[in-house]
């Protein structure tokens, strides 16, 4: 098959492009690297080192020869998008070039301004160019669990039956975002719904869950690592906890920590995508996955990072700290995940080991983490979110 | 009240401008003059003739002097719209500065991008400005009721009440617009649902059925005429149906013609918008309203207009033609709309009426509608809309 991957430089999207490869895929990627700059503008980078795009390129250059190729550019262009799809003719795009952060999103009016165009827009040019260039090209979405928010009722995927006054009908599951990022991604998810009931193309959206870890079976040694961010803005909770707790900064929960979601190995986030690319839908069908292993307490998740730790002599701290979001902290949680599971799924990391390896990856670069820590400060306030 | 009005010289801004003058409250006006723009970009102009805005606000101030101000300039710039509400504060903003049609936004990738930059960042910008620099301010959005689609279902006013797995919640009434257009309200609708709950600013978000008519109380000669369009792109049903009976040019039905919408003058549209912003709700409350007064099938407009027309001797004919959108051509529909009875409006229009004053105002420039009957053939392919 020939795979375009669209943020190739990014945290899954290394890591697929070397699964992708390893299988004897073709893959073509492209990434604006607007990830390593928006990192390093809130004062952090990645605490494994990652090496820049040629370099990466070179080593899987002489591992893949030509079923490997790269280009820098944005999808919000759409020429560009449009040649890509026109030259390439994949039979799956994996859009990963989103803007990912919630805080990011939470900044200040530009900040949301920009998440919401760079996303809407770039899925908008995606799908243009699938219909103008290769209508057939299996379209996987990264969206979020985070689309549906906290309701008060069992999460589906993505659509749901109800009775309505003596009428029944199937409805697309309401969507409750807690973020203008959030809702970028559904507004996205809803363009896509859109766009395969127009143009007859084909999408799997995924509601990922919260991905951890920092290994997956390609990543050998420390010319394959994947970027690994710990930063109040980019880091998710147990990446940052597992950082933090490496060089003794107390774990922050905010709030009471009983917040619930969904979360997945990256290995098992690779695994996944890499069946929904083997199982594509129908043509005209618009397809959404709740894509993760187990739910977890925030608080759960520190208390086990603290057990851990401590073991290896880390003495871990946690500090309940004001919840600077729009969120619930105890709340009804239980979300349906079994249509990955018909298609194969089986969970192979334990979150006990994966947390085990992050830590004796990180403990190695430490001086990394502790170089930057004043970027774990949580900061962005989103409810008084300045002008 | 200090009304600021988005849009002030559409369809509806102009009119409503004129009334909440009328009626003694001052008067903000802002447009970019891009539906002046784009109707001529089609090939057609409004059937009435309108007056440039400087001479519109001559006569304005002539008769309110300093109650009534207007700036040209464009939402989507931030800055502008920061100093614009930061410096009128208003009590209440009409937004109906969006690109306001289904068919624009279907005509190829640009005038997509197009239509969601504009009306998801418009809104954005408009949101934070009222965040930033007058809080207090009732944002009135307008919406539309094809939001909802045609669902098999009852549409409510926004919300309903579901019984799921055995749990009861109130979500968000499900969004199956048909067009790129009526996916930007939804995502706006969304945006601004959010910023009520985040920030706990207020918003009546409108969904509105389809407009018709030429005449307000305030329209009293030439000089304030609204425009009327009646181009495939920018006239909505009932008003292209009395430009095509006046030229004696097929009334052009979709399809089998049994497209059920809801449907509302514009002297009634202009009496709900007020009567909304006599009653703000409290802070924080994001309100939906449904505003239109009934329900009618497409082919049996046409037949209303028909037996109008004949009776004038206009001698209409009616031709189904091939449907270009994507909707279907007959389905259950049952909308409530209860909310704004409740706070008083009271239809004052009655349609046959209405169709009757159409066609007399239309008569005196039946010579503009015919230099530009062109631009009435329908073109835009919906499904397979070129790139």
């Amino acid at each position: 098959m020939k795979i375009l991957i669209l943020g190739l430089d990014g945290y899954i999207g290394w890591p697929l492009a070397l699964r992708q490869l390893a299988i004897g895929n073709e893959v073509c990627g492209i990434d604006n690297f607007s990830r390593r700059k928006n990192v390093e503008d809130v004062g952090s980078w990645s605490a494994l080192p990652i090496l820049p795009m040629k370099k990466r390129l070179e080593n899987l250059k002489k591992e893949y020869g030509d079923k490997i190729n790269f280009f820098e550019g944005d999808i919000t262009n759409p020429e560009f998008t449009n040649d890509l799809v026109r030259k390439f003719k994949p039979d799956a795009i994996v859009h990963l070039a989103e803007q990912p952060s919630a805080p990011y999103s939470m900044i200040d009016q530009e900040h949301t301004v920009n998440t919401q165009t760079n996303n809407v827009i770039g899925t908008l040019n995606v799908i243009y160019a699938i219909k103008n260039h290769s209508p057939k090209s299996h379209l996987v979405k990264l969206g979020t669990m985070g689309e549906y928010g906290t309701p008060d009722l069992d999460i589906t995927e993505g659509f749901m039956e109800v009775e309505f006054r003596g009428k029944k009908a199937t409805i697309p599951y309401p969507r409750l975002a807690g973020s203008w990022y959030h809702w970028s991604k559904v507004h996205d998810s809803n363009n896509i719904m859109f766009a395969c009931k127009l143009w007859g193309i084909r999408s799997t959206d995924i509601m990922q869950g919260v991905v951890y870890g920092t290994k997956t079976k390609e990543i050998t040694d420390q010319s394959y690592f994947t970027r690994f961010d710990f930063d109040e803005v980019f880091g998710t909770v147990i990446n940052r906890y597992c950082a933090q707790a490496t060089i003794g900064y107390p774990l922050t929960v905010y709030g009471k920590g009983g917040q619930t979601r969904g979360f997945l190995a990256l290995e098992d986030s690779i695994q996944c995508i890499s069946i929904l690319l083997d199982n594509p839908p129908e043509m005209g069908e618009y397809r959404i996955v709740n894509q993760f292993d187990e739910q977890y307490q925030v608080s759960d998740l520190a208390e086990r990072i603290k057990r851990i730790g401590d073991k290896r002599g880390l003495n871990v701290n946690i500090q309940n700290i004001e919840n600077p979001r729009l969120e619930k902290e105890e709340h009804y949680y239980k979300a349906d995940h079994e249509q990955l599971k018909k298609l194969g799924f089986k969970a192979t990391r334990d979150i006990d080991d994966e947390i085990q390896i992050m830590l004796d990856n990180l403990h190695e670069y430490r001086d990394r983490i502790i170089e930057k820590k004043d970027a774990i400060v949580q900061v962005i306030k989103w409810k008084l979110g300045s002008s």
